[in-house]
């Protein structure tokens, strides 16, 4: 097909579509002419993908092209977890002092007796401990505990993920279904906290949900 | 005390303060002299919860007013909750066809039954009806029952969040506990999700952690 058609399949505009080539995201057509080329069925998909990646899972555009180098790359599905981990966690600060120590033990001995291997430089480690440290700074150690209770739901939910994505018609399946699971995954997930908190507080606080800002 | 000592205190550079002063995120010092003004606690808290918001929750600086807005007005922690929720949520796309009509349905058709209160405009049910509708665009209905599993795991870590920060020692930690809540805890659920995925991957597949990526 040529771009226009794949641009209405996609719903992706022909100048985006252009700017993802450039950019190395989606490769070429076949050229047939100088000023043509043909797209097929992988564009398609490719262009579907990078459209979760980025307008959906709100990945800049070199961190899709870091995840889809994953997708590319035939490794196992636990390096590509490790890849696509490592591309699409936002820097974390790093500190010192007795907040960060804190935070960097509360974690070790909330995970290691679950069984995770736990390296504090891994990028979501390092997100966790930034995060608790905040909560000691802010003397808010009163929610400190979340984190083993949210450790409980994090690993069901993880079995949840891990079984159906493994379940994949084949390795790319499988692999793809780390990304999207990944990516799409958290979205899903974040969403779904703020809306079941919505509904816990409506129910405890004994508001009524419709009569207040959700129908403004 | 003087502006140097309150960016010892916090960790916060003089540049960043006298920016976060610019940007009326921080309430200006007592004035002693023309050149000089006089910080109390009040300010080292405010830029703890700024530091938190924007360095670890990685919000920018216009949401980080807009939610210590939230903060500042003397409102019912349902009300705080919604004004947070709309702040933070990054904005979402929206699509008509066959894949997004699904999505609603399919989200009205898990949630509803549950009880929560689903308004399909609302920022956090924009977001998941966007993620499903991807994968339905990519194919991918074999992950589309996520949504029931996530929506059990994320009810149950809404009760914990809610019990948690409603025990708060008064209305201004309670709205506090929301804001921080919502915030980090998003980062904190996501950072474990990740590492549970690490550890439940390894297991399943049967790899060392230890002698894969994550040492290397």
């Amino acid at each position: 097909m040529r771009m226009a058609e794949l641009s209405r399949r996609t719903g992706v505009p022909v100048p985006t579509i252009k700017y993802y080539l450039r950019e190395g995201l989606l490769l070429p057509g076949e050229r047939t002419s100088p000023n043509q080329a043909f797209y097929d069925d992988s564009h398609v998909r490719r262009l579907k993908m990078i459209r979760a990646l980025a307008e959906v899972g709100g990945l800049p555009i070199a961190k899709v092209r870091d995840v889809l180098d994953a997708v590319d790359s035939p490794e196992s599905p636990f390096d590509v977890l490790g890849k696509v981990q490592h591309s699409i966690e936002p820097p974390s600060i790093d500190g010192e002092g007795e907040h960060w120590d804190k935070a960097r033990e509360h974690v070790l001995q909330v995970l290691e007796p679950r069984g995770w291997k736990i390296d504090l430089a891994d990028p979501p480690a390092r997100t966790l401990v930034a995060a608790l440290a905040m909560l000691y700074e802010l003397d808010r150690e009163d929610l400190v505990g979340l984190v083993e209770r949210y450790a409980d739901a994090a690993e069901h939910v993880a079995e949840v993920d891990v079984a159906k994505v493994t379940r994949g018609r084949g390795l790319e399946d499988v692999i793809e279904g780390v990304v999207i699971g990944t990516v799409l995954g958290e979205k899903m997930f974040g969403a779904l906290r703020r809306l079941a908190h919505q509904y816990v507080t409506a129910k405890v606080l004994g508001v009524d949900p419709n009569a207040s800002w959700q129908r403004e």
